[in-house]
């Protein structure tokens, strides 16, 4: 049987038209000096070593005809999805909604919110803009997968413990097989990545599986190319 | 203003009526060997060293009228809520479903799946029975919460980064102020569990706050107790 060769064992692979990449949150905001990690005392510069690996499974979709998803937390600009309690976390000087050097923090539409342009979605990708850090909380990405017939879901994207963690949570309640590619996830705390990639596969996969990006392409040659992906669904 | 002496900063306490204590999957199977934790190879007696802490904060939301919510996972006996990824997930010999020294394995109703004697729910509080590791989940936790006028969730129980992480970063994302009580959850690996406390009160917390018990008595003995808990909602 097709299988990506993972922890803690191997990913049986579904249908090819069943596998789904999940990009979470390569916005400038997390990425890039100026933006809303950055807000948070955090160092963005080195998130941005993932770029390349996570650039390479996203061509690999595209050239199999797969779906991809990318997410993008962000606000509306009179901030009514942003809970209080969001808002007023912490002890930062530049809050959600404030103005900042790439446009006002954390809101849609702005320059700072935008996906980094080296992973820049084409025109007929799907991407979700979501107000939690997991992607299902106020979203329509149930809906999404499953009219797309879509069981398996391979993440990538930042911040390791924050936004992919909680979505892959919310994902594997849902029932969807997930795994976890450990060179396509960063984190602002490298210790808190290892951390999270070894409670995701303890106990059996509780949460999922976990492999590098070769793997996970390793895997994918023994898959038919997805045939229809550029039907759209009616 | 009243507080918790807690971090990454002091908790601010709310009007009483509106914190709710959270008790999460404090069951059998969890605690108590031949039950679904250790069918999926840990040792579950560790866990027990919370009970009396757990225990201890119980009595005080008993004393103080305060809203006690507690969870148990389990599923329907016909598995008509339980996702295959889950029920195959693992190398486990014994699954969700199969016949176990304490009943069928996580099925809700078998001996199992009863919440351990010591802090067995009084007859008026609520129990949420909950098919997924996040207590919101195919749940009625948001509407019940709202209908209170929660705003503030205390979380207790086991396991610290599977099920308490994930109810947590749940909350979070709807808005809820949380605090997690250190000596107050459990988990078969200790590393976890401090990886977890770490991760949540990051970034200014990014998820959450975590005290101590005695940190959430202290701050709880400068609040009023809630007056009218007993008057059911209409």
């Amino acid at each position: 049987m097709a299988h990506i060769a993972a922890q803690p064992y191997d990913y049986p692979l579904p249908s090819p038209d069943r596998i789904a990449l999940v990009i979470i949150d390569m916005q400038r905001d997390f990425l890039e000096p100026g933006g809303f990690g950055a807000a948070l005392g955090n160092d963005v510069l080195p998130l941005r070593t993932i770029v390349p690996t996570v650039k390479k499974l996203q061509q690999a979709f595209r050239d199999r005809g797969g779906l991809i998803i990318q997410t993008v937390e962000g606000h509306r600009p009179d901030l009514s999805d942003c809970p209080p309690a969001k808002r007023d976390r912490g002890n930062s000087s530049l809050k959600i909604g404030d103005p900042g050097p790439m446009g006002r923090i954390l809101i849609l539409g702005e320059p700072g919110n935008g996906i980094i342009p080296e992973l820049a979605p084409q025109a007929d990708e799907i991407v979700i803009a979501k107000p939690g850090k997991g992607a299902f909380y106020a979203t329509s990405l149930s809906s999404i997968l499953q009219r797309h017939g879509i069981t398996h879901l391979i993440f990538t994207g930042v911040t390791t413990e924050v936004c992919v963690q909680t979505t892959m949570r919310e994902a594997n309640d849902r029932g969807y097989e997930c795994l976890l590619v450990e060179d396509g996830t960063a984190s602002y705390f490298p210790d808190f990545k290892q951390a999270t990639l070894e409670m995701i596969r303890a106990q059996g996969g509780i949460v999922g599986w976990t492999a590098t990006a070769d793997q996970v392409l390793a895997g994918f040659t023994t898959l038919a190319p997805v045939a229809d992906s550029a039907t759209p669904l009616r």
